[in-house]
């Protein structure tokens, strides 16, 4: 048995793109509509009931277009009611707070774990909630870390004035005592390298990105619904913005296209030789 | 201070490329230049004299094309010699076995980590060394994954062979108590759904390619190297095989180019509305 359905996966914008691209490498043989809406972008300082109705509209789009499971790869989205979009859509969804929550619990040694997010996932209380609902006795230290998101779009990871926020945000965590990290925003994942250099070597990095994929994976399998032919898979990104913005972001997030393989034997080679 | 010089990367084919992709997205404005050794692949199961050879041979290309780091993105390469290349290089050389083996001795709660990898890696007792040089008092049981590399580079994640493959080769550290384990090979990220499935929510998975490029940015900082104009640098990925071939396989381990960005208000709607 094959299922030839896509996964939908949306969000308010391009942030969202980790998860999907995550997505991608663990499942390559899996058709995806990524819906990035970036008209309303972003969703953090809009009223929690206006977040929901955004995203009852987007998964309805998705569940018309007969997608298997919906992935809400934004933690503003899922703060606003991930429960009321899985009873209307009757497939999996998968979010991500849970997944990143879950495997810090797992990971930490001391107890003690940070989150970072953007400031309403912060105040939404959201990690709290479901690490309290893990039943694990473990202590969460959140920071909202508001600068990062529009640091990464810009394409900047080593600005002097990126790595001060970064100290400024973190060190109250790391005088906490925390030992495990969340990256409780999907923009995060592209600031791994600060983040481990600032925090040093003991702290563990978890990546909700990361997490949601392997998670997508779990109840694809479980439920029986992968798709089985060895071709490639057909995607679709769709944008509510402005097509060109949300290409050019995309490219951040979804890396350089390999444009042209070049022939290597036909270069001038230095000291050594090819063959 | 800018330093425009390219990060030059390497690997004996296609498998460097997570290594290449996770350290263009923690540093989207370094230029890169890679090299897939593909006509020679793989290099697992040659002697360490020819593999050293054929390493020397590109690293001596790079430096004579001027980059301003040698990523040595490939575990046979490391285990062959990774000192003569950095001795040869007069510039900074990271490789894939430190880092992962530093993240994992620091992530591990109970001091027993497993390793898995293919049959070079393993026999070389590379880790082995690696984890010793720590001076942790860890554990390290590791196991050899022949057949992992093949599934993957045919887009095959989900397979009932490759899930019982993995199950066999993962039961003997599972019994042996492992609560971290590296995937030491740079194909082995796009299995990590399958493995934590499999290895269940406790075992947590520490990617190399993850953890090298993390060292790249740290060294790349350290050095003040780091290239700060702002637009996008060109990239060069070179194969000394096929270039379609190794197009082909690129698009599994880069991911899906973005070809086309829809506007979304164009497209017929579900339930909702978009606006």
């Amino acid at each position: 048995v094959s299922d030839p359905r896509a996964i939908g996966v949306f969000d308010s914008g391009v942030g969202g793109l980790t998860v999907a691209r995550a997505i991608l490498d663990l499942l390559p043989r899996e058709p995806m509509i990524y819906v990035g809406d970036s008209a309303r972008f972003p969703y953090g300082p809009k009223p929690v009931e206006e977040i929901r109705r955004y995203a009852i509209d987007i998964a309805d789009y998705l569940v018309h277009r007969d997608v298997k499971m919906l992935v809400v790869a934004c933690n503003s989205v899922e703060v606003s009611g991930l429960g009321d979009i899985a009873a209307r859509a009757g497939i999996p969804v998968v979010g991500v707070i849970d997944p990143g929550t879950r495997t810090a619990v797992h990971a930490t040694r001391n107890g003690v774990i940070g989150l970072i997010g953007t400031e309403a996932t912060v105040t939404s209380g959201a990690y709290d909630r479901a690490v309290a609902a893990t039943g694990a006795s473990v202590t969460l230290h959140s920071q909202a870390c508001p600068v990062f998101v529009e640091h990464v779009e810009r394409g900047d990871t080593t600005s002097d004035a990126l790595r001060s926020a970064a100290r400024e945000y973190l060190v109250p965590l790391i005088e906490r005592g925390i030992d495990t990290l969340i990256l409780g925003c999907t923009h995060y994942p592209l600031l791994s390298g600060l983040l481990q250099l600032e925090l040093g070597p003991d702290v563990v990095l978890v990546s909700s990105a990361e997490e949601t994929a392997k998670d997508v994976y779990a109840t694809l399998l479980r439920s029986g619904l992968e798709r089985r032919e060895p071709d490639a898979p057909a995607h679709e990104f769709l944008s509510t913005g402005e097509p060109e913005l949300f290409q050019h972001l995309a490219e951040v997030f979804l890396g350089p296209e390999l444009l042209e393989v070049r022939a290597a034997q036909a270069l001038p080679v230095g000291g050594g030789s090819w063959n």
